[in-house]
């Protein structure tokens, strides 16, 4: 768990330190990668650049700022980190992972609790993008999860997608839960999702997802026209409708139009505060909202549910589902929806 | 919903709006409550308390400019609100309540979305308790939740168990799911919980509720040995423990130790920050955690699972569960433990 990496606060894990410890030695059940590119997390990106009224230079010597101070690239304000991709330098000898020297692998655990020394200054940056080429190296522990990159596929493309892998896995979980439910109660409703951000990366994944579960009917929310017609065109959602997520009868009405009833399963990926109340009005009774935002505010989320009396199950989105990678990427080659998608939104980085 | 009573900012839920519009005069489905007590949420008082170095008149007077200032009682840290007890005085002839004039009732919707005016000062609370005696007026929506309180209970006692019952009926439905999943399987592995909290009131009613649903074997954790001394005369648990909820391994060792394996449902009841790694820690591959503490941090909790490569499902504990109030009412009167443990808090405040 890394817990001799923890500089201080004592005693915490290494996610919740405030600095780590990021020397270059590595214990026997460590694994040293050198590190090729950072991809932060779009609401920690999004929270710097905006502090910093879009100033590039600025945005850079924060970030270097950030990781010399903390030992890993946590957004103070966010609590956000991001994922890196590099090649493996040196593996312990006790090292559970299964990772070989030279091996090119994205981590699958948060640059949050990832100690890290970035050597280079991040000269290759423009402060612009969460895409962050750099050098340097991160060290993984025992508990950490990496996957190969697929050598057939453009590495930033499967980063993308490896980024948010949690998130179409926990909604396959969740709505094969409904579809087993039904079909075992002999219920012949079918299964409706609605997924709020749903031309974002882990929103079209998740879309995908979704429909390969089970999910009849679908909705893909987007706050702009362009996005409608972008995700009308990718053919992930069996609707696609406008409204802005932090208007919470607007989000609900839009939701309960295009289903024709209120989302059995409603899935939360966009980035902004302020999305609680809506996501919970979307969902129908006994259903089920995943927040994925980080963005998401637990309080507003449980009192909300509460003053509205809405039965609804809330799940805080878990990163981490048994396999998620390997569906994830799955996603991306049988769904040239996907593929479009994600391809777009690199090109426009 | 009671959107005609936000004032600001504009065209969000009353829970989330700043400011309520708190007038007497009531809408066609609204009722007016004659308040004669508030239950302040347990984090918002001890934030407040801690403020103010434990000066009560500092308190009050807070507690006041609050409600004066937003039109209901909100704490702005915590975002948290509580409860009331108070007599029906007017229900509007569309309000689907079902309350009549006269009926003394507790809410169970959140002070953060019920317009408060108070009109004695708050003179008869000295602002070193949570029960706050008072009068003055609230308004119940629509979809507001009001329990008639039994007459053969102490009312104050009736309040306490009221304001945590969506914390043993959550629990008790997750844990039935558990139990009747391995049936189902003809798995006989033993269903095992862990409170987190387990003397406190939302904690020794989720022990109550975790047994009643099926559980073989829970443990009560608890910070201190006076608490354990009372959790383990209560008889609500298997085993009782003492550990820091705050340091993950302690946290987790002691479950472990406790149950022979970690917990299959692990259920947090703690006000204080800092819980969500070792609850994670604390729960099995395929577990359930269950936070009901308005001091979770909801990015904690995401990226400490993702981090621990923890498979676990973690849920944003809604107040709300159709039956909550009954069910909770029933615990107190069914068994000694609870009603203990709770009249002894309740001397002690």
């Amino acid at each position: 768990m890394g817990l001799h990496r923890v500089v201080q606060p004592a005693g915490v894990l290494p996610q919740a330190a405030w600095r780590l410890d990021a020397s270059r030695e590595i214990a026997p059940n460590e694994v040293r990668i050198r590190v090729q590119r950072l991809n932060l997390d779009a609401a920690s990106f999004r929270q710097l650049s905006e502090k910093h009224g879009g100033n590039g230079d600025a945005v850079r010597a924060e970030v270097l700022e950030i990781i010399s101070a903390r030992g890993k690239m946590q957004n103070p304000v966010t609590g956000s980190g991001g994922m890196l991709i590099g090649v493996v330098e040196e593996a312990g000898r006790r090292s559970p992972l299964g990772l070989k020297a030279g091996e090119r692998v994205a981590t699958l655990v948060s640059l949050t609790l990832t100690p890290l020394v970035i050597t280079d200054g991040l000269a290759r940056w423009d402060g612009r993008s969460e895409q962050v080429p750099c050098d340097g190296w991160a060290i993984l522990f025992a508990r950490s999860i990496a996957a190969a990159l697929p050598e057939d596929e453009d590495p930033q493309l499967s980063l993308a997608v490896l980024d948010v892998c949690g998130a179409p896995a926990l909604t396959a979980r969740v709505v094969s839960r409904y579809v087993e439910d039904r079909q075992r109660a002999g219920d012949p409703t079918p299964v409706s999702v609605a997924v709020i951000g749903g031309a974002g990366k882990s929103g079209s994944l998740s879309l995908a997802a979704a429909r390969r579960a089970g999910a009849a009917r679908t909705v893909g929310v987007v706050p702009v026209a362009a996005e409608r017609d972008a995700l009308t065109a990718a053919g992930l959602a069996s609707v696609v409708a406008v409204a802005d997520a932090r208007d919470p009868v607007g989000l609900s009405t839009a939701v309960t139009t295009a289903l024709g009833t209120p989302a059995d399963v409603t899935v939360v990926c966009v980035d902004v505060p302020g999305c609680e109340h809506g996501a919970v009005l979307a969902t129908a009774d006994g259903g089920t909202v995943i927040f994925f935002s980080m963005a998401t505010s637990f309080s507003a989320a449980a009192l909300g549910a509460e003053g509205l009396a809405a039965d609804v199950t809330m799940l805080v989105g878990n990163g981490y589902v048994p396999g998620h990678a390997e569906l994830a990427l799955g996603l991306l080659r049988a769904e040239p929806g996907v593929r479009r998608l994600f391809a777009a939104r690199i090109a426009a980085d």
